[in-house]
């Protein structure tokens, strides 16, 4: 097992308790504020059909668990606890544009709500270094310096995304470890080892005023991990028997029945694949921050004599941050530089590849494609991707697959092919194992669409939880949760911001709209200049159109528009009483709009530009 | 089996050989030119490698082969034959517009290369009645008023089809069956039964010049069909004993190992869904062409004591067209009127629906967003999907599930429940079995995106076909074929044709471009109008924006484009020899595109409107 430096001042918040995980009992871990005032559960309620749940009562302590991302969709996973003056932040995650965003480059929390609390926010804890839960950090620390806390390599990646996003202060950025509990106001966040599809992630366990409340992170079951351990089960079977009152459980494959296979059968079919194309080149892509992927890559490749290249950016950046973090230690020599991959006979070398999800420029994309600086595909190349579809990428990926098909290139693929890949995510067999060991009082599906999250509440429902305590919410509901009692309370502000280009939050609904009538029927843009006093027509209409139709085609069209558009202009001014510009515009809007329709049954933005001189 | 309608006049053209499925020898195929004058293959040849190969000799008769449609995509499938004076034509359907392709309604074959021949078109051929083998047709009769010939079930579809395309004339529709052969020019094509997912598929056994020539359309072998035969493998193998010179074969499921299941496992899995939701309403999804799937619910209902009511257009008319033409018979009173559904207790009714591929608008979608008619769930509901998702339908798809879901209604599709649908094609193992029985001397793959048609000569390759008898060809690209020889020795014009409201083939290249940018970043019109003889400015520089900024928060940003907008016309004015108009605009153009990238990091298109008065 490699040692993770700590190349982060350790904050004085964060104490390594090794002593909690030899299962002593961990008396730190009672947060100062988790007094038992409400231990009133006998008392008596009209209103409220099981006395035992419903809303926390005024006068007991309780905590604030809010989504502001994560509920209703796949990504920009960002949870917070908020007990009186205390917030923290789990996860600051980003997500990708839908279909109808056009233009929009990502897509972040919205952080109105930690605005209005802004004395509030005590920092963040990172359960892993993935895009969906680290990606919004940058955005987050523009308007709030408040530090942060993660593993090695999750601090490791953040870091280097810092460095393009220019800072004005220095982030403080906190290294711990599985195993140690940081403090933050009332709260108290012990991390736990978990398996995922990135070395170094973990669930947490909070010691808040309402009990300990779990936090899974993103996770799944791995007895036979490529490198550390299986997912701490111990710590969460001995939260479980102390008494955990709320867990938040991730969801995306709660709709998948069994368990997720081990990241090690992936390494049995590579070995077969190697075996199968030996004297062929290699090309393998994957996801860059599937480090222990990418290890396995390293190992049957040198097993089978081969040298191992480096293509993308990400890949390099990775595995580089991977090695110096102690993740991963190839022999010396093993990695070439890519611009030598092709000094090597085609059976002596891998090359390792970004692209797995068909992003167009990524190294396999610029491969398939012809266009890589050091890298030429022919006929003695073997492309595998060792990689699942992210939904909506199908046609990315396809377009890859099929260029190298094209080009007479061997493609190797998951639909082809089982084995190649391993989700980072519990299936319902593992959920329920580790539901079972928290025994929570009160359970929340996280991370997922409605349809996950609703797998995931069944999965609950299943091994018995009573309907009540089951809360699948919406984006900013608040779950009040007291020692005994749960229910949402409250909504806060929350949903999406959009990020394009420089500007954060200032593409919304109105842009949006436009962009996707512009997009499907272009625009017609209508000039002409009157003066309304003399009743003249100074500029007859001219017209331009962009994506509407091809014009040099539609000659006619178009004159029939100018005349049309010449016609309204002149009666406006001869028969109105007093001609106004808006009345125009809104004229010629109409008419052309339902013109075009008629001849083209296209409905183009019409915009009327009409001056009085 | 019910007995099919035979409601068109039969074309005199078309005989129906009863004789030949008996296994007689079949005479009358042999059409009239295919004389023996290619007989010469002990000829020397110097520069052709392998002499029994290679493009025909200029004394040898040659057939061509040319797919308009249908190669390295999915879908607009259409294949000419072509020999001499005579074209046929082999399906004609659509394509759907791709994501690079915003606004645009369908996709269809390039007819130029047909206008270019028109004096040869004999007539369409058609496999089966899906809208990727002919959709297309509405469109082709426009030019070319030929017979088309098609089984019961398909010309039914396409007369449903040619209502909503009023015709310059009375389209000469020709109902055949499988076993009758049909003659059109030289060529004499006799349609032979299949499997697919819709009833009534045909293949294609040309008899040509150059031999005879297999056109699979789409097939699989279904061992235990729901009504009708299984695919005539018999008839199939009675080609391969007499010869086939060149198959043509679909390779939409070539990438799959295996075998299709029949589809008749389907019912088993609904069997199981209906007991275990007894009492439940039950909603059912699936492909409103696949009448035997329909069938299978109806019956399946009709065990269970429930009635059936239909949902959607095209599930009602596919339906009613099936029992007109004999394809089903349910018994009187089993399907109910929609609109009574409501009247029904959960567990008595059955409702089929379209909408499998979360099509926006469909009858399933409008259910799960609240906006149906007849139907409103609830709690008390079961939503199966019966279908599987076709790649790129993901997203559609997850949102009536995720709606469906968040309204906590019970929802079944294919990645819970294993066993929910069967596909219409036929996995590489069926193609290996349809290639081992026709034995063919070329071969090609046709129906798929390049993966589909690499894989699928893979699979011939596989069986032993030397690769240089094996063509993965392009669009337009012409395969010469005589009986001993073929080669690709031409291209033709071919390509999609876009469809956009009334316009067919208008929008092209430059229109989607300019769609794209519009969506990306929308568009900055700068208006302004001057004097150029006087150099003066008339109307000072005012901006329009659509889809770029918000701009009630954009007024700084506006302003400043107007400032420098200004600044250039009075440069432009006061020191041009001879100021220009295009020069105005193009440096406008240049330096606001800078400024606003600089400003916002967005490309918006900029459109200058400047007007010499």
């Amino acid at each position: 097992m490699p040692k993770k430096k700590n190349n982060t001042t350790p904050a004085e918040n964060v104490s390594a308790e090794s002593a909690k995980k030899r299962g002593r009992p961990a008396k730190k871990q009672e947060a100062p504020a988790a007094k038992k005032t409400e231990k009133k559960k006998g008392e008596r309620q009209t209103h409220v059909r099981n006395p035992k749940n419903g809303a926390p009562r005024k006068n007991e302590k309780s905590v604030k668990v809010v989504s502001l991302g994560g509920l209703g969709e796949i990504g920009k996973n960002m949870t917070l606890l908020e007990f009186e003056d205390d917030i923290i932040i789990i996860d600051c995650g980003i997500g990708f544009p839908e279909e109808d965003m056009p233009g929009v480059d990502l897509v972040i929390p919205n952080f109105a709500y930690l605005e209005e609390n802004r004395s509030k926010v005590r920092g963040v804890l990172l359960t892993h270094g993935h895009e969906d839960h680290i990606g919004g950090i940058p955005y987050l620390l523009r308007h709030f310096n408040i530090p942060i806390y993660g593993t090695a390599l999750t601090i490791g990646i953040i870091k280097g995304k810092l460095k393009e996003h220019r800072m004005p202060f220095t982030p403080q950025l906190n290294v711990v470890s599985a195993g140690d509990t940081v403090h933050l106001g009332v709260f108290a966040a012990e991390f736990i080892h978990v398996n995922h599809s990135i070395a170094d992630a973990c669930a947490l366990a909070i010691n808040t005023p309402s009990g300990i409340i779990v936090h899974t992170g993103d996770f799944k079951i791995d007895v036979s991990p490529i490198e550390g351990e299986m997912i701490n089960l111990a710590r969460f079977g001995e939260l479980g028997k102390k008494g955990v009152t709320l867990m938040l459980c991730e969801s995306t494959n709660a709709e998948r029945p069994g368990f997720t296979p081990s990241e090690k059968s992936v390494g049995g079919t590579l070995e077969e694949l190697f075996t199968a194309n030996e004297g062929k080149r290699i090309i393998i892509s994957t996801f860059s921050s599937n480090v222990h992927r990418v290890q396995q890559i390293i190992d049957v490749s040198l097993r089978h004599g081969r040298r191992i290249a480096l293509s993308g950016r990400s890949m390099q950046n990775v595995v580089s941050a991977a090695i110096e973090l102690g993740y991963m230690s190839p022999p010396a020599g093993a990695i070439i530089d890519v611009t030598e991959a092709k000094h090597y006979a085609p059976g002596d070398i891998t090359i390792i590849s970004t692209g797995s999800q068909g992003e167009p420029m990524s190294a396999l994309y610029r491969m398939a494609f012809g266009d890589h600086r050091d890298i030429t595909l022919g006929a003695n190349d073997v492309v595998i991707f060792s990689s699942s579809t992210i939904p909506g990428n199908e046609k990315l990926i396809g377009r890859i697959i099929n260029e190298l098909s094209h080009n007479g290139i061997k493609v190797i693929h998951d639909s082809v092919q089982l084995g190649l890949h391993a989700s980072g995510h519990a299936c319902a067999e593992e959920i329920k194992l580790l539901y079972q060991l928290v025994k929570p009082k009160f359970y929340m599906p996280i991370h997922g669409e409605y349809r996950h999250l609703a797998a995931n509440r069944n999965i609950a429902s299943f091994l018995g939880a009573p309907a009540e305590n089951i809360f699948v919410g919406e984006l900013g509901q608040v779950l009040s949760v007291s020692r005994h009692r749960a229910a949402f309370t409250d909504t806060v502000s929350a949903g999406r911001t959009l990020v394009d280009g420089y500007g954060v939050g200032d593409v919304g609904g109105a842009v949006l709209r436009d962009r996707l009538h512009l997009s499907e029927d272009g625009i017609l843009i209508v000039f002409a200049s009157v003066d309304l006093t003399t009743r003249y027509i100074v500029n007859p209409p001219e017209i331009v159109t962009k994506g509407f139709v091809y014009v040099p085609d539609a000659e006619d069209l178009l004159y029939e528009a100018r005349i049309r558009a010449s016609e309204i202009l002149s009666d406006m001014l001869d028969r109105s009483k007093k001609p106004n510009l808006e009345a125009i515009k809104e004229r010629i809007r109409r008419e052309l709009s339902k013109l075009m329709m008629n001849e083209t049954g296209r409905n183009p933005m019409i915009v009327p530009f009409i001056t009085d001189l």
